[in-house]
């Protein structure tokens, strides 16, 4: 797969809008704003959920989402998607039959973890999940991906205000996805992967945002064994990351980070390079 | 009221935790990292939803989410509150009778909106809000809040990843709440205004978080006339700001801002003395 095989397009209209406003001495001024709209799931014949999303790649982030929330599994046969913008709606139709009622009512009473996430179910698939040991990062392989990252056009560029992710493997960016959301944005990248059946097992995910226990638990799902951030950790993201054997790389920026977990996939190959 | 009458307690013990990590060269290192803690809100005999949170001030947490749900009423009279660490829970007990089963079950369809929200009922009350439009802020009181919010102790400084919201007065912070998810950062701000009976009417609301559809919808329901963030802006947010008359002030950084609605609040008075 060849770099940023798939990328933000900043110039995308829609994503972004500009807005006049007045700035610190009370001049004019017009910045970028990044958009936010409603889109309503369906799974076959069901009503999942409204997701605010910037609005891209809406195949991308419904299937991401039902594989994350187990309601599509990593056997299941896709047999339509169907995108309809004016009623911003997509469904997803399968091969199997599905009814998730009991699920969707479950939800109620958990949904308010941090990010809107179904944490029930997911917690006890996390308990069979392996990770691939002989994964490697070098310290290189990361300053080349932030390098490479923080310079291709993007929303986060021109508006802010976004989060993104990003599957990589070595140093290269594959797949780069923003959303308002954190949430979605990984979704999308869990959408790609099973749309293009790409292997997790040598890649490592980039995000901007924290490294919370749903961050883990999610990379964790799509079996990718490395998981680096700009941002911090929280402990419980941490605890975790260690249970699941992942490596966890906070607080990246410049040529400065943090291994909080899974030390031994790391290769210190810049060292006395500084 | 005085300044920081409520303020981050970084040293209370369970909201961080030091870990022991590897930094960029390979050597040992210990970082502080935020906890976060399930805790189960019911309502009377009800049981609503587990949080994420860092675990402090569950009493504001609680009564700021029910408000923010409208679960509980301007002039519900609550007869007890009730946590028990033990288990992770805490019981909002209210003399009226509550029953809100139907109102879960919709939140069903609703609850992947950006951070885990309900928007239904909440945009139909949002049409009824009207916001002081003789509240006012200056440029220097801006300024004054960013140095005095930096610069106190608080979980933010101490280990990162983490969201701060604070209730300001003039150039006065007065409550500084900190949580890993920035909703619930506002809702502990709406759960102290609503048991210390605070007038939302001249004040200022700050946040690190970006300016949301969400924050603009919160911040209008609690009264508050200004919000201001060091964070950028969504498209969705400044509609909305701009709808309910709300001034909006993002991308606040040293002497730097943008004002996307509401200008006709803002007195420039350090204009010419930058």
């Amino acid at each position: 797969m060849k770099e940023f095989t798939l990328a933000p397009d900043p110039h995308h209209a829609g994503l972004s809008r500009d807005v006049d406003g007045i700035d610190q001495d009370g001049n004019q001024t017009t910045i970028s704003v990044v958009t936010e709209q409603p889109l309503t799931l369906y799974l076959n014949g069901q009503e999942i959920l409204t997701m605010m999303t910037i609005g891209d790649y809406p195949e991308l982030l419904a299937v991401g989402y039902l594989l994350n929330q187990h309601m599509l599994l990593e056997d299941d046969e896709i047999t339509a998607i169907e995108h309809d913008e004016d009623i911003s709606t997509i469904v997803v139709r399968t091969k199997r039959k599905t009814d998730y009622e009991e699920k969707l009512k479950k939800k109620t009473q958990t949904s308010g973890c941090a990010q809107g996430t179904v944490f029930g179910d997911i917690m006890e698939e996390f308990e069979t999940i392996s990770l691939n040991p002989d994964a490697l990062v070098k310290t290189s392989w990361l300053y080349q991906l932030q390098k490479k990252i923080n310079t291709v056009p993007s929303l986060y560029l021109k508006a802010g205000a976004i989060h993104g992710c990003v599957l990589c493997q070595h140093d290269k960016p594959l797949v780069y996805v923003e959303d308002v959301g954190r949430h979605n944005a990984v979704d999308k990248i869990a959408g790609y992967m099973f749309l293009n059946k790409i292997s997790p097992h040598d890649k490592l995910f980039y995000t901007t945002g924290r490294l919370t226990s749903e961050m883990v638990i999610k990379t964790a799902k799509m079996g990718i064994p490395i998981l680096a951030s700009r941002s911090g950790f929280t402990a419980w993201g941490v605890d975790l990351a260690k249970q699941v054997g992942m490596t966890l790389i906070g607080r990246l920026r410049g040529k400065r980070f943090t291994i909080l977990a899974g030390k031994e996939r790391v290769e210190f190959d810049l060292t006395g390079n500084k």
